[in-house]
């Protein structure tokens, strides 16, 4: 554990979207970080505050976005937050990483295995070696293999709570096996800041639909790190929908339940596997988890109930899919591999009502 | 099919909540029926514009609400929709039945088996007699049962869309057999207009939760009603949740894919299921389904999708919960009781955006 | 007064935006009126479905758009309706005019007097004949020219409530002299299909704003419009706001109180204004008026109460954007043009909630 | 100004409601606070988690709040604010004053001169001499008196923006005399957490509305404060409206436009005004006030601009109703009585989107 004034210098690449607007809001907070480097692609030259104006009065305001460039990069910051489209990403981490940079990349270009890359992203991955290398980073999971590593593929939104509500249980043998349906719900803010009439006020208010499915790039993310996990292999059949809100993902999972497995069980076993966790809640019985109630705040909310009438477990999770779902998650990794106390910066409860 | 001049003197009663304003404001496009009767019980003796002040300039914005007694809506009307909480129905409707009355009933109260009463909606069912007789009210399925049936059990707005999407499937065997699971989207309507903390506006907006799971009463209407237009006995894992939305539900269904079935095979057999059907859009494959586009019409939106690397067949379904949700099919319903073409007073497209 | 089976044979021109298609909805509920042609600019030769899902099931839901043609839509129609951006209509309107065919504009290019073209809208006029021969469509107040006209400026959505509420009240002497103030919300339909950063849900929820001020566009047809039909010449100053609502325009005026007005003699000018007036509702004291109760129908609601305290007039007016405040109003224009009852095909009640 | 590590032990006094819960998060990520008392009325003895279950997983989650006694809010801490409904604040207050405590009442209790209350509030004030001594806290033009008060009556949320928008205006001449409109336009959290159907989700989705006007209570605040900021008597006639979000207060502020004023002069007075108000933004001309820029955070927006064309001068703020306009001010008259500095504890920036 570093001294409280330790500070470390930290780079956002990819500054201009939803999630880079979060990262600094965020790292304005940390008492041990500094913003060292802000940089974009078709912003840079800009002002923040023109491209964030909710900055305006904040100390980076002022900055203008630098262009993408991991010589100036490493010249200023020695950890960097790459927060660029998919497929930018994998081609632009090696040279942040072989200046020597600490990099956490919040898009999906080191969550697969590169065999996975051209069927759900499209693409040939470009780095296949430093995908190898690349460290899941669910704090909850993998704390220890993040602490030392140099990059860290930060999660989705809908694997996150995924994830942490079903690889204790299946670990445990409380579900599975068999097939698992995730039933995902998100705000608009999950689909980016680029326009689309599929997300004008005009076309979104009153209007629930799925999109994507059923190859969404979620769904082998879910499938692999469960198994990383738990150790066991899940096929996952995935719908995500977009509902009328900006913040907001919400996880309904349906799994085989073992025979013997109660709501009590299914629940004592989340509590204690994340007894220490400090941004997991595990509900109670009875107690329904609420998206409004992790808005702003890096908390996850589940809850397990055996229907047992039909042999299913249904596991809910919730959460803020820019905070745990994208930037708080990602400063929690910062946290784990600078040596930083993992709440450093993260303690600010939900906004509500 | 009786005359264009043909009148139908109609009562509701129960005039005061959401499904009963939104009768109202269908019943006033019908061109075949007189609202010759509107009742309540709590807002008796008030206006209707002071209950449903959007009706104030409508020709019967004037009239006052009377009690609930079946033998003055027997003198003013010859057919009832009843619109009262669920167990209000089941005791009231017998006596409109016995004084002649043909009744569509919007409540839960005649869409199971007696003995399902007490396990989903917590009471003994006081009129089982009636309960043998009554005819599921599902146009699309059981048109000529519902043509001669004295009483009719409006079916909710979860079940009409599973139903509607998921029989001609099991039927035609392109799914199943084994367990389904549902995940159910509704608007606050569907919440009705008691007051709680839960319906607020300051609760309600990002806010998405599940809730009533998992013995939501809709879970039994499904399972039954889906056996009797299919066949097949079916085990359903139902979970309802609320999105910030006033209208609108969705479900999606996630059911064993047959071997051989393809998202070509399920959506054909849907759409020639339903190729006379005016109110059923089955769209092609790649179109996605909406909420929004349903909105304040009689339609139901239904795609299927053959997800093969899972062996599952998802079937998604949306529909504005007080139209073809509730208010809407009940007019259909009376329709085709009454001789009329089942579309009077129904051809209003939705309102976009 | 034509028969019962009379029909009118109606071109949508610029039938891709959100009043184009709002004026295919209530013209399919038009007992009186054929559509007979459809035509777009960008969107020509795509189906309507493609363009407003909303209406794939309606009849005209497969019909092609047809490229803007003066000629063709002559061939095809002897009505347009003309739903074009500002500046295209008055470029393309003596076309149709000159073929014969009687036109309402649906843009601002025939409201105001030539002079105040150049700097409110940014373009000479390129009409000025049919300028002047141009009668405005504002059926409470202009019936009698409207019945009789080739050319009808549909009022703007801000204008038509102003208009409405005050114009009585100045011809009365009840308020005045003296300058005006207009403060007006309106919801996201407001601002048109295209697609803008400003126009997304991310941007617009949670989010009230100013936009356009103090040189919007309907100031100046407020201030004309107000002096025909009272006699009296105003200056307004007008902020428009944009909130969190797809329908829904909401005007609060703020007008010098004429010495012994009372909330009572303001609201009983406006009732016995209105009292044949079948759109227009003027509330009892007390009553506030609300958007939500307008949404879908062709209803103004209207409310006045006297500030004797500071001098001040506030008359609050609410209608549906879309509806009278575009497409209704113009329907309703058509009907005293082609000697319908002005109410036909627009008696539907408000969608609430 | 105390050292770093300097601690204040607080009371919350009606820590039920929207305000109370936003001032437990604010109070939470102050470095100088020790929360040490909570209490609430008929909440008294359930655990805050209950109430503001969003507040679970923090420190204070599991305390048990206490009853409302003067004597044990006295004994456990040395500052109080006062979250209680208007009139029982001025009940309470003088008790925890004559106990030692420094008190900021978050009602409307202390805001007016004892004359005003029957009026405006309907209520005689029961302690007019507390009422004297108490200050108006607007840190942006009191703060030497509220460093040295021990009663602060904290600001109304329209009050906030029209005082700190038209006060140096007025100071100046650059505005007035003349009579002044002021139109607000608030979310709903600011209608507080009492059900009622004007505030249930399906009743204000798509609904713009004025509410309790012309008799606002916050009319006379914001008369009587502008002169005592200013000096010059000044009468307001104000329409508050709601619209559909929860958080966020818009006022539109329009007064007479001094000659020779313009919007650079208007904009310029502002701007220095405010040069070291660490909470207020003046924006440059042509850009927009926004709510949503502001929510969760403690800045005011202002924007001014002259309508030269008719003689106005028009003034535009925005702010989060529950932080600068509730809970976020009374901390910073916390500071500023306590001698920290004003922007401790209140340094997040919004969040956005």
């Amino acid at each position: 554990m570093l001294g409280e004034r330790a500070h470390l210098r930290v780079a956002v690449l990819g500054a201009s979207g939803y999630a880079g607007g979060e990262l600094v809001r965020l790292l304005l907070a940390h008492p041990n970080v500094e913003i060292a480097h802000l940089a974009a692609n078709e912003s840079a030259g800009r002002a923040l505050a023109e491209i964030h104006p909710h900055l305006a009065t904040s100390p980076v305001g002022g900055r203008v976005l630098a262009s993408l460039e991991a010589a100036s990069a490493a010249d200023e910051a020695s950890f960097a937050f790459l927060s660029l489209p998919h497929g930018a990403s994998a081609a632009f981490a090696p040279a942040l990483l072989d200046a020597g940079l600490r990099v956490v990349d919040l898009a999906g270009d080191f969550r697969l295995s590169a065999a996975a890359y051209p069927a759900w992203y499209g693409f040939e991955h470009p780095a296949p070696a430093w995908l190898e290398k690349a460290v899941y980073g669910l704090p909850e999971v993998f704390a220890d293999q993040i602490a030392v590593a140099s990059l860290v593929a930060n999660p989705g939104c809908y694997p996150t709570p995924v994830v942490l509500g079903l690889a204790p249980l299946l670990a445990a043998g409380l579900i599975g096996p068999g097939p698992v349906v995730v039933d995902g719900k998100t705000g608009l803010s999950g689909a980016g800041r680029a326009l689309a009439e599929a997300t004008s006020y005009a076309t979104t208010e009153e209007s629930v639909r799925p999109y994507r499915f059923p190859m969404h790039q979620h769904t082998p993310e879910m499938e692999r790190v469960l198994e990383l996990a738990s150790g066991i292999p899940v096929a996952i059949s995935f719908v995500p929908h977009l509902v009328p809100s900006v913040r907001g993902v919400l996880v309904t999972c349906y799994a085989p339940l073992a025979s013997g497995s109660t709501t009590e069980s299914l629940t004592g076993c989340l509590a204690s596997a994340y007894e220490s966790a400090p941004f997991v809640r595990v509900l109670p019985p009875g107690e329904m988890v609420d998206t409004k109630r992790t808005r702003g705040s890096n908390l996850v909310e589940l809850q397990a109930v055996a229907d047992r009438r039909t042999g299913t477990a249904i596991v809910a999770g919730a959460l803020d899919n820019l905070v745990k779902g994208a930037a708080g998650q990602a400063v929690q990794n910062m946290n784990l591999m600078a040596g930083f106390e993992q709440t450093t910066g993260l303690t600010a409860t939900a906004m509500y009502p």
